[in-house]
């Protein structure tokens, strides 16, 4: 069976850092990514990064670009489409599937670098819109949504940053939350619901998004009262912002390592999980107001150079 | 009396990073900078560096060129050639002197990213080697001091790192030490005491460093009976590699906030110090075992992001 001191399964940046750091102080070192490309959420980053010292980049792909072509240059092994089937962490083993063929790697340590998804309505049109490349950054595409109407989905801290940021910009802003209840912050709360530039329907789901060539309106399902009516079922809008949170990745190691109540696995100060053996960095463990791809690079520095000094390197 | 939001202390990575976080997120910021450049420890690294992920370059200097071009580039307000001279956290005002005039600047929050520096020997020869830019990473510089006499000065992890790394490259490698106890850990004393390359010379201290265009040779003062003799007054060496550790520049702050033994400040997860408007990033709370560009970085971020929401941004 195949063995590795330190095995990483995900290449977002978290995974990429800590493989490269892991070369770097000459760790024996393995990368597994599902997908046929490495570079994780890279992928969905649309507009442009500024907020990585030293490297500004018109958005994730170049990123993601520059990223793999350190890590490609650094010599750092790594499989692409192989999805991580099964951790055994008594036998500290991965069950791990590449086109069809399945075998078993070994590793000493596991860093689990499996990152977030975005949440999404799962509702037709959404897609599509994805897929068109019409996904927003709220405080980095405000000139291109001046003057717009536009829907923001979620009752979280990021709907209602969102909303603040845009209500000076776009013409109009619905923040749309299927429940009364909110999950943002009070202060924020309070200050989206003062702001008459923004219109707030609560106990509302969206149900469907239109348009061909970009976002052209949604349909609603109200059960609040004031929304019932006709006017609301189908909304014009140019714009749709789906803030309903992220999810760290964390299937995988389920009930093997401890997790808190919002799903993220549980680190120290080092990154290592309940399980001396795996460590997790990135959005697997940091919770979305402090991710970054700054700190998942971060991270991966330290969960190297911890690992090489356990490894006595 | 000039007001900020957030008053960054030291133009490092950590700063530099703290600075386009806050930019990036609006927060009011200014950063100050006692030298006349920004970049901190960046100018002291002298070898490639490799472990930035995305972005490889030659030398400090070249990082520090793309990482102040990106400051600057963000419209990040700063001041070079600007000493602190004193902090008063009750008023949370601090005193800075600029080209002989002083001037006091009030903060809402304070981020110190003062660094660290490298312990040095304080003897003759010693500044003159480091300015010729013989400043060796035991790592990186692996082919450049094939088949030399290599003397490593110092007895914590990085001196026992540096020898076990060039064991296998330099012709001879000295391990000198002031004292009989080493400060690094046992495993990395066990395995260098029992390494036949690698010579450790106890109660030993180096008093002079001599060569005109490069090191060759060292003088040594010995309380060992083993060195005492004429032949180790005088030691022919090609390259001296001083390890005697970081102290973190805590001057300013001594006192006003918690510090551990190591003299590093004390700081909570979101890099919050003992004084709840005084956070710390970089290497003035971070151990030299796990400081990084990239963690510098990262913390950078962690930070500008808890005070957006402490100040409501």
């Amino acid at each position: 069976m195949r063995h590795v001191d330190v095995l990483i399964i995900g290449g977002g940046p978290a995974g990429i850092s800590a493989a490269i750091w892991c070369k770097r102080l000459g760790i024996d070192c393995l990368l597994l990514e599902e997908q046929s490309q490495l570079g994780g959420q890279l992928f969905n980053i649309f507009n442009e990064i500024i907020d990585y010292p030293g490297m500004r980049t018109k958005n994730g792909i170049e990123m993601q670009r520059e990223m793999v072509k350190h890590f490609v240059e650094m010599d750092c092994l790594y499989e692409v489409n192989t999805k991580v089937l099964f951790i055994d962490e008594r036998s500290k083993t991965v069950k791990v599937k590449k086109q069809a063929k399945e075998q078993e790697i070994c590793y000493t340590y596991l860093i689990l670098a499996t990152g977030s998804s975005q949440r999404k309505l799962g509702v037709p049109g959404e897609q599509q819109m994805i897929d068109r490349g019409e996904v927003y950054s709220a405080s980095a595409d405000g000139e291109r949504l001046k003057g717009k109407t536009v829907a923001i989905i979620g009752g979280g801290d990021r709907a209602f940053e969102g909303a603040h940021l845009l209500s000076s910009k776009a013409r109009e802003v619905y923040l749309i939350h299927r429940s009364t209840r909110f999950k943002a912050r009070e202060q924020y709360v309070e200050r989206i619901i003062s702001n008459p530039c923004i219109k707030v329907m609560t106990d509302t789901e969206v149900t469907a998004i239109h348009g061909d060539r970009h976002v052209t309106s949604i349909d609603l399902e109200s059960k609040n009262k004031e929304y019932k009516n006709k006017e609301y079922k189908n909304l014009l809008v140019d714009a749709v912002l789906i803030r309903l949170g992220v999810a760290p990745n964390v299937d995988l190691i389920k009930g093997k390592v401890a997790t808190a109540q919002n799903g993220l696995i549980v680190t120290d100060d080092v990154h290592q999980s309940s399980n001396p053996f795996i460590y997790a960095i990135g959005d697997s463990c940091t919770t979305p107001l402090f991710s970054s791809i700054s700190s998942s690079a971060g991270q991966g520095a330290i969960v190297a150079k911890q690992l090489s000094s356990m490894l006595n390197i």
